[in-house]
C-alpha cells in the first residue's frame, strides 16, 4: 500500500519544532504527547536542545533511527533544502502546512513546482501545501494540533480547515461518530484526491468517506477509484465554489452551457458518490451512511405522534423523490390492534397519543412495519425520548426499553430507522441509546429525512449497478485511416475545425448513415447536384473562414426550382465575399432539406477536470434558454445513453404526445454512443457539436455537424489506462 | 377590535376543570395560575367544589360575574349544548379542543356546522375546534398547559401542535426571542386565518407573525389581510402538504398545471410573505425578521477568517439569489490597513488569522465594510465567539466588546448583522451578548445565509412596493350587454361552454382587436367568405356537441383554392357527423392563418382557495412538460402582467434572441389584462384557454380560445369588497 508508511508512520520528525506556545511546532508535539501517538517524535530545531522533554535534533538527518514521516512547520522558501535533508534520512511522507505556493499566483506556482521536484526526487509523498495537516486517529498521530477530536469510522478529507472543524465540532457535539482520518488535502501538489481514496478504500478502520471539495486536479481518475470506493464505502461530498463556476463562460455553445458544476455533480453520482448540497447535511449523512443497512427498494415508512410532523416529513421525502406507500394490510390489521380508533395506520402512521403512557409502543410498531416486505426503511418523527421528560419519569424507562428493542431490531432485519426527535437538544438516554445502535437522532425533520433518502440513494445506487461503466476506455470503435486523414489534412492545414462535410464524413466513418450532401463549385454544378436529392435542398457555403455560416448569409433553406438554386449559389458566393473579401470558398454544400422531426442537440467538450463529457437536450431554445439537458463523462455505455434520454424534462416528447407517435430514440441513443466512440478514437477531437439534430418516426438527421480539435492531444485523460494505443 | 374580548380576556371559564392531574381540564387551570394569569379564572364542572382552591361552577351561567372566554374540554358531542349556556352568560368567545369534527368526515362536519350556528347564535366566536388551545403570553393566558414558553413579540399560528412545539422548544433552547400569542387555529371552523392577521396587524406587541398552514378555508380573504399586513410587520409561513396537492390532477388543461401549490406560494410571496420551505429555517427567518432591519439593495458583504465557510456561503447566498459586490476602494483600503497582508479584502472579507491575537478587530471590520454604501448588510462566518475557547480566555473579553459594538452599529447604521458561528454550542458569552441585541446566531451556515437573506427578500418588497395590487376587484372593465347576452344564451342553452365564436366575440367586446373568424353553413359559403380573407384560411367545427375538433377530425389548415375550401367543407362535416351522429352543428368556422410568430398559452382557472387564477407560458411543450409558467391571482395590475411575462424561463425568447427581433410584449400583456378583466366582469367565467396565442413582431392573434361557464357564480369571492356589483 503506497501510502501506508506516509498515513500510518512509525515516527514523526516535526521540523520547526519550538519551546513557545502559541506555534505550531509546540502544538504539534503536544498533541502527538496528549493524544498518545504510539511511534516516536522526534523535534527538529538547530537552536533548541530538548523540548517537553524530547531531544531535539539540529535537522532531520541527524537523527539516528529510521523516520517515516515529516511535519513541516517552517516557511515556503525552505522547502526545498527541508525536502534534501529528509531525503538524505529515506523519510517517506512530509505533511507541509505553510501557504504561499500554487495559491498564491505565478511565483507560488513556480516554488510549488520546485518543491514537488525535490520531493520526488527524494522519493518523499507530500500532503498539501497549505494543509492545516493530517491525523490518523486510532494511532494518535495527530499533525493538526487540535485536540479531541472524536475517533470512529470516517475518513475526512477536506480542503478547508474551517470546513473540518466544523464537521468535527459536530460530530463531537451532537453524535457518537468520530474519524478514522483526517486529511487537510491542501494544493493537491503531489497525492492527490484519487490516491487517498484508494487507501482508505482498503483500510479496515473506515468504513465511510467524507469530502469538502473546492477543487480537484485529476476528476477523471477520481471518478475511477471513486467508482471502485463506492460499492464498498460509501463517499459523501459536498463541492462548494459553484458559484464562481457558474459565471465561468466557456468558449463553444454547449460547451458554455454543460457548466462545471453540472458535469460534476452528474459525474460524481454516477461514480456512486452521495452529492451533498446543503453543508448542514454532510455530517448527519456521514454519520447515517457508515452505521445504517442501506434501503434496496426506495420505500419507507413514517411513523408519528400527531399530524404535522408527519406531513412535513412527507412532503420533504416525496421532494427527495422516495416512496411512501401504504403498508401492507395484514401489518395495518396488526398496528389497528395495539394502537387507540383514533391512530392512522396506512402510512404515514400516525399513533394518535396511543404511545402517551407506553411509549415502549414505538418498538412494536417499528417491528410491525418493518415486517412489511415492501418497505424498506422506517423514519419517527416527533416525541420520542421525550415522554419521560414530558409526561413523567417513569416513561423515560420505557423510551429505553424501546431503544434497546430498536436498535437490534435493525441489526436483525436489516433495515435502518432514523429518528427525529424534539427532545433531541434536551439529550435523554433513550436517544443516546438509539445512537449507540446506531441510530442517529436529529432535531431539524429535513436532516432526518435526508439521512433516510440517501440510505435509499445509495440502496438504489447498489441494487442497479451492473459494472459497466468504469470511466475508462471501451475502444468499441477505433480510429480508421481514413478519419486520421481527415484530422491530419485539416490541421496540416493549419485549421482546428473541420469544415462540415468532413465533419459528417467522419460520423458517417463510424457508423451514421451515409449524408447525401455534395459539395458544387459553381452554379450548374449545384442545379446537376440539387437533382440527384429527390427533394428540396438547402445550400450552405464551405470555407474554413465563414465558420459562422448564418452570420455571413451563407445559408439558404428550400430550394426547389433550377433558377432558385441558381440564385441561391450566385447570392452565397456574393456574401461570403463580402463578408469576408479574402476567405478560401471551398464551394457550397447541397443537401436534401431534412423531414420532419423532433430538434435535438448533441454536443462535446473537453472539461479541464474530466477531460471529454457529452451533451443532449432538445434543441432550440430548451438547452440554451430552459437549461434543458443532460451531461455524462464519456465514455458512456447503452445504459447511459438512454439515461441521457430519460432524465431531461422534455423526455415525454420523445415517446410521443397528444396521441402523436413517438420518436427514433434507439437511432438517437446510437448516434450519442458514436459520438462518445469518436471521442476516445480520435483524442484530438475536442468539441463536437451535431446541431440541430432532427429525430424522426424512424431513423435520424444530422443537419449540422462541427468539430474542432485540439492538435497534439493524445488520449492524456487515459494516460494510466494499459489499452492507451495512439491512432 | 372584534378579537379583543376574546384573545385578551379579563375572564375564563374553564369547562370540563378537573382535579385529575393528567386530564386536561387541571392541566389548563394549574397552568393559568403558575404563568400568573392577569385575569379570573373560573372552573366548571358539576361535580367538584373546588379546584385548586377555586370555587367550581356546575355551569357557565351560575358564575356570578362577566366571563369573556370559555375554554371547553368536554367531548364534541357537548358542545351545541355547552355553548347555548354560554351564550345566556354572554361570553365573547371559545376555544374547543375537542377534536371529531370536520376531519373525521360527513358526520363530523355536520356536528361542527351545528357548533357554528349554535355559536353564531350566541355570539360566541370560537377557536378550533381540534386545536392545542391559544395562549396570550403577556396576560399569561395560556389555554395550552404547555409551562415555560418564552414570551417575546412573535405571534405564532399553527394548525400542528406538534409543529407549534418543535417552534417554542426552539425558541427557548437557540433564542433570547419568544412569543406574543398563540393560537392552535385548528379547523378554521370560525375565526379563520385572515382575521387572526388582522388582530395581530394592530397588535403593539407583536412584531412579526410566523405561520405553520396545512389548508386555508379563505384564501383571497388571507392574501387580503397578509397583504395590508406586510407592510407594517413581516409573515413568515410554510405551507405543508404539498406532496398531495401536487397530486390532485384538476380537470382543465392549464388549470391541471397550475397546481395549488404553485398558485399557492406565488399569491403569499406577492402578498409580501416570506415563504418558507425547509421547515429548520422557520424560526430563525421569524427570529431574524422580528429583531433586525431590512436590506435595501439585495447586497451583502461576508467577513470571514479562513476560505472554507467564505466559499460555501456565498454558493448559497448566489442561489439565493443575493450579490455580494466588491466593497468600494475606499472600505478595501481601510481594511488593509488594520489587517495582515495576507487578508482578502474585495468581498468575501478574510482576515487570514488577523483577529487570532485581537478577534475585537471583527467590530472594526465590520464597521467599516457597513460604511460602505453599496453594502445593505453583513454576514460573518466561522469562529467568532470561540476565540477566547480556542486560543486563550483573554480573548473573550475581546468577542464581548465586538459583540457590544457590533449590537450598537446595527442600531447606529441600520444595516443588519448575521452571524454563523461554529461555537454557537458552547455558548460563549459574547454570543449571548449579540443575541441581546438582536444579531441572531445560527450554527448552520445554510441556516444564517438563508436569514440573511430573506432580510434582503422582504426589504426589495418594501422597496418596490407601489401599492397597486390589493388582491381586490379593480373594475377595469364591466361587463357589456352583448357580453352578458353571449353567456346568457349558452346557459339557457343548458351549455357550459362557449363556442369558439362566441367566446372570441367576448374577448373582442372587451378590446382585443378584431377577429376576422365567420361561420359558413355551406360549401359555397365557405368559399365566399374564404374570399374575404386575403390569404390561407384554418376551417373548423362549430358544434357544442363537438368541444375536441380535433379528436373528431374536423381542424382543417392551410387552405388555399376553392376546390380546397370546398372539400374540406365536406369532409369536415363527414367526420362530424361520424364522430357524433346527433351533434348539434352550427357550421364550420373560417378564419385566416395566423401568420408565424412565437406561441404562448394563456389560461384563467378558479381555484378552490384564491378565487380565479391567470396562467402564462410558451406554447407547444413548455407548460405540459416543462413546467415553465408563471401565475398570478386575478386581478392583475399591468406591472404584473410585466412580471409573469419576465419571471419565466423563455423570457429572453420573447425579447429577441440570436440577433432575431423581439415580440410584442405590449400587445401580450394586453391580452393578459383583458382575461383578468373578464373574469372580473363576468364572474360565470370559470375557465378561459386561449391556446395558442401567436405574437407577432407587431401584434397578437389568438388562434383558438375556450371558456367554461359556472352558471349563477357571483362574484362570490368578493363578497366582502364595497363594489361587487352584479352582472
Amino acid at each position: 500500500m503506497a501510502l501506508d508508511r506516509v498515513l500510518n508512520a512509525e515516527s514523526v520528525a516535526v521540523i520547526g519544532a519550538s519551546k513557545t506556545e502559541t506555534k505550531r511546532g509546540f502544538q504539534a508535539i503536544r498533541t502527538l504527547i496528549d493524544e498518545k501517538y504510539e511511534g516516536i517524535i522526534y523535534p527538529v530545531n538547530p537552536k533548541e536542545k530538548s523540548i517537553l522533554g524530547l531531544k531535539c535534533y539540529k535537522k532531520v538527518s541527524d537523527i539516528e533511527y529510521n523516520v517515516d514521516m515529516a511535519l513541516i512547520t517552517t516557511p515556503a522558501k525552505t522547502l526545498p533544502a527541508v525536502l534534501e535533508d529528509c531525503g538524505k534520512k529515506g523519510v517517506q511522507g512530509a505533511v507541509i502546512i505553510a501557504g504561499g505556493f500554487g495559491e498564491v499566483g505565478i511565483e507560488g506556482k513556480k516554488l510549488e513546482k520546485e518543491v514537488l521536484q525535490a520531493a520526488q526526487k527524494n522519493n518523499i509523498r507530500l500532503i498539501g501545501p497549505n494543509t492545516s495537516g493530517m491525523m490518523n486517529l486510532k494511532a494518535g498521530m495527530n499533525l493538526v494540533g487540535l485536540k479531541d477530536v472524536p475517533k470512529g469510522n470516517i475518513a475526512l478529507l477536506s480542503q478547508s480547515g474551517n470546513m473540518a472543524l466544523t464537521i468535527m465540532t459536530e460530530a463531537k457535539l451532537k453524535s457518537l461518530k468520530g474519524f478514522s482520518y483526517y486529511i487537510g488535502v491542501g494544493n493537491e501538489a503531489d497525492i492527490k484526491f484519487h490516491e487517498y481514496l484508494e487507501f482508505f478504500r482498503n483500510d479496515p478502520d473506515t468504513k465511510a468517506i467524507l469530502m469538502y471539495v473546492e477543487g480537484m486536479r485529476e476528476g477523471r481518475k477520481f471518478l475511477q477509484e471513486a467508482h471502485k470506493t463506492t460499492l464498498k464505502k460509501p463517499i459523501i461530498l459536498l463541492k462548494s465554489g459553484r458559484s464562481s463556476t457558474g459565471k465561468r463562460s466557456a468558449g463553444s455553445h454547449t460547451g458554455a452551457l454543460a457548466g462545471m458544476s453540472y458535469v460534476a455533480k452528474t459525474a460524481f453520482q454516477r461514480a456512486g458518490i452521495v452529492v451533498i448540497e446543503n453543508s448542514t447535511e454532510l455530517f448527519p449523512v456521514a454519520e447515517t451512511l457508515s452505521s445504517l443497512p442501506i434501503i434496496k427498494n426506495n420505500r419507507i415508512a413514517i411513523l408519528a405522534d400527531g399530524g404535522g410532523h408527519a406531513t412535513v416529513a412527507a412532503d420533504i421525502l416525496s421532494d427527495l423523490g422516495i416512496e411512501i406507500p401504504e403498508l401492507n394490510p395484514r401489518a395495518q390489521a396488526k398496528l389497528k390492534k395495539i394502537l387507540p380508533a383514533a391512530a392512522s395506520v396506512p402510512n404515514p402512521i400516525d399513533v394518535a397519543g396511543g404511545t402517551d403512557t407506553n411509549p415502549a409502543l414505538f418498538a412494536d410498531c417499528a417491528d410491525i412495519i418493518l415486517q412489511d416486505p415492501n418497505i424498506g426503511g422506517l423514519l419517527i418523527v416527533g416525541l420520542f425520548g421525550g415522554y419521560g421528560i414530558r409526561f413523567a419519569p417513569s416513561l423515560s424507562l420505557m423510551e429505553e426499553d424501546a431503544a434497546h428493542q430498536m436498535g437490534k431490531m435493525v441489526a436483525k432485519r436489516k433495515k435502518p430507522i432514523v429518528l427525529h426527535s424534539l427532545y433531541n437538544s434536551e439529550k435523554p438516554h433513550s436517544l443516546h441509546l438509539l445512537r449507540y445502535y446506531g441510530i442517529p437522532v436529529y432535531d431539524s425533520l429535513d436532516v432526518a429525512c435526508k439521512c433516510i433518502s440517501v440510505l435509499a440513494e445509495r440502496g438504489t445506487y447498489i441494487q442497479k449497478y451492473h459494472g459497466k461503466t468504469k470511466f475508462e476506455l471501451q475502444w468499441r470503435q477505433k480510429a480508421v485511416p481514413e478519419g486520421i486523414a481527415i484530422i491530419k489534412n485539416a490541421l496540416e492545414q493549419g485549421r482546428n475545425v473541420l469544415l462540415e462535410h468532413e465533419a459528417k464524413k467522419l460520423l458517417q466513418l463510424h457508423g451514421i448513415p451515409a449524408f447525401k450532401d455534395r459539395i458544387a463549385s459553381s452554379a450548374d454544378e449545384a442545379v446537376s447536384v440539387a437533382g440527384t436529392m429527390g427533394s428540396s435542398v438547402v445550400m450552405k457555403i464551405v470555407s474554413p473562414d465563414i465558420l459562422h455560416k448564418t452570420d455571413a448569409r451563407g445559408v439558404r433553406l428550400n430550394l426547389n426550382t433550377e433558377s432558385d438554386i441558381r440564385d441561391a449559389f450566385d447570392s452565397i458566393m456574393t456574401c461570403a465575399k463580402k463578408y469576408k473579401p479574402d476567405a478560401d470558398i471551398k464551394g457550397v454544400l447541397i443537401a436534401p432539406m431534412a423531414r420532419k422531426g423532433l430538434e435535438v442537440i448533441i454536443g462535446t467538450k473537453y472539461d479541464a477536470q474530466f477531460g471529454p463529457v457529452i451533451l443532449y437536450g432538445l434543441g432550440g431554445i430548451m438547452v440554451e434558454y430552459i437549461k434543458d439537458f443532460s451531461t455524462r463523462v464519456i465514455p458512456i455505455s447503452s445504459t447511459y445513453a438512454k439515461s441521457m434520454l430519460e432524465e431531461t424534462s422534455s423526455a415525454p416528447i420523445l415517446n410521443g404526445i397528444r396521441g402523436e407517435k413517438g420518436y427514433d430514440k434507439r437511432s438517437l441513443k446510437n448516434v450519442l454512443m458514436i459520438c462518445s466512440d469518436l471521442v476516445e478514437a480520435y483524442p484530438e477531437i475536442n468539441e463536437m457539436d451535431l446541431n440541430p439534430v432532427i429525430v424522426h418516426e424512424h431513423g435520424v438527421s444530422i443537419v449540422d455537424a462541427r468539430i474542432i480539435l485540439c492538435p497534439g492531444r493524445k488520449n492524456l485523460y487515459y494516460e494510466n489506462t494499459n489499452n492507451n494505443k495512439p491512432l
